[in-house]
């Protein structure tokens, strides 16, 4: 797509939609997710909370858009869930991987897994990352015991990013895609569907 | 034991040891542990070198007094490997645990995880706690390919401590010690002696 030519002056949309996005951030960086609120947001951004709804819908998905991300990583995810079950670790991590094994593409989500050693990030990812993405695309599976599945996925997953990509542990750090699939996907897939203790 | 009682100026050999201590903490820190040498830190510490192995043995034993924890990990763990590979990841899980559930035990430990957000943390994990205290541990299995099995094992331990103490994203975070062996020893000993791709 070629851009619009800039004019003079910012239209009101996208001012209104910049001063939303800004005091989201604010508000998910200081109070976190559950303490951030459509309304909270509007009154901050000066504007009316229907216009929050219109442009970025629900709070999940204002969530999303605070986080700047290339892509909508549910609208990644989520048709790796639709086969079912099985096979689900496996497909979950090819996605996984196409985007974190690119240097460009993981960029903002580093700042996301950097923030899990304060106590704000923390916050966001408790009380925003897992219940808003990880929750709701594992959900998609149909599993039981889906709320003690995902901090098991989790943890598998994060210090996979820290290992592969924050520390770059070799050999892990420069091992082929097929053989991370090979290595992780068996322990995904068991907390995914296995028999939980 | 009782308290020496406390006399008005300090004994030179506890001088000597706090700044050969002092010295290491800012070389590993800047330098980390491959760029840190038992002469650099004797000369910064305006001892010489002889000293330094006197009270502090190798490097590693350096490293591992350096990182001020309550008890050196490599002696707490090593008897768990001491009977072999089979059940090997249960009885490091259980030792892991006896660690990391007391709250006590577990701060000067966090802050070495704190630190794999920057890089001068991330030197000291990957080129110091790595393979000073992971691999040799791992390394009395007799395994073959530890160093490809050494950041798998890392990948599912750093993910644990994160999820369950880090974040204490629940119910894994109050998940009983038992559970907790039951969910992560069937993936730590596949890391560690099952067949790798």
């Amino acid at each position: 797509m070629s851009e619009a030519p800039r004019r003079g002056r910012r239209p009101g949309a996208s001012g209104a939609q910049a001063a939303i996005l800004a005091a989201a951030r604010k508000s998910f960086a200081t109070a976190g997710f559950s303490g951030t609120t459509i309304r909270g947001v509007a009154s901050a951004a000066a504007v009316d909370p229907a216009l929050v709804h219109h442009y970025f819908g629900t709070k999940a998905d204002l969530f999303i858009a605070a986080l700047e991300l290339p892509v909508d990583p549910r609208a990644l995810l989520l048709p790796a869930m639709e086969p079912g079950p099985e096979g689900a670790a496996e497909r979950l991590l090819r996605v996984f991987l196409s985007v974190w094994d690119d240097p460009v593409a993981r960029l903002p989500l580093l700042a996301l897994v950097r923030g899990v050693m304060e106590p704000s990030g923390q916050q966001l990812v408790r009380d925003g990352w897992l219940p808003v993405v990880v929750g709701p695309v594992l959900g998609a599976l149909g599993v039981d015991d889906l709320e003690r599945r995902v901090p098991l996925v989790a943890s598998q997953v994060i210090g996979l990013i820290i290992v592969r990509y924050v520390l770059a542990v070799e050999p892990l750090a420069s091992m082929p895609p097929e053989e991370v699939v090979a290595v992780y996907a068996p322990t995904l897939q068991r907390y995914l569907t296995g028999p939980l203790p």
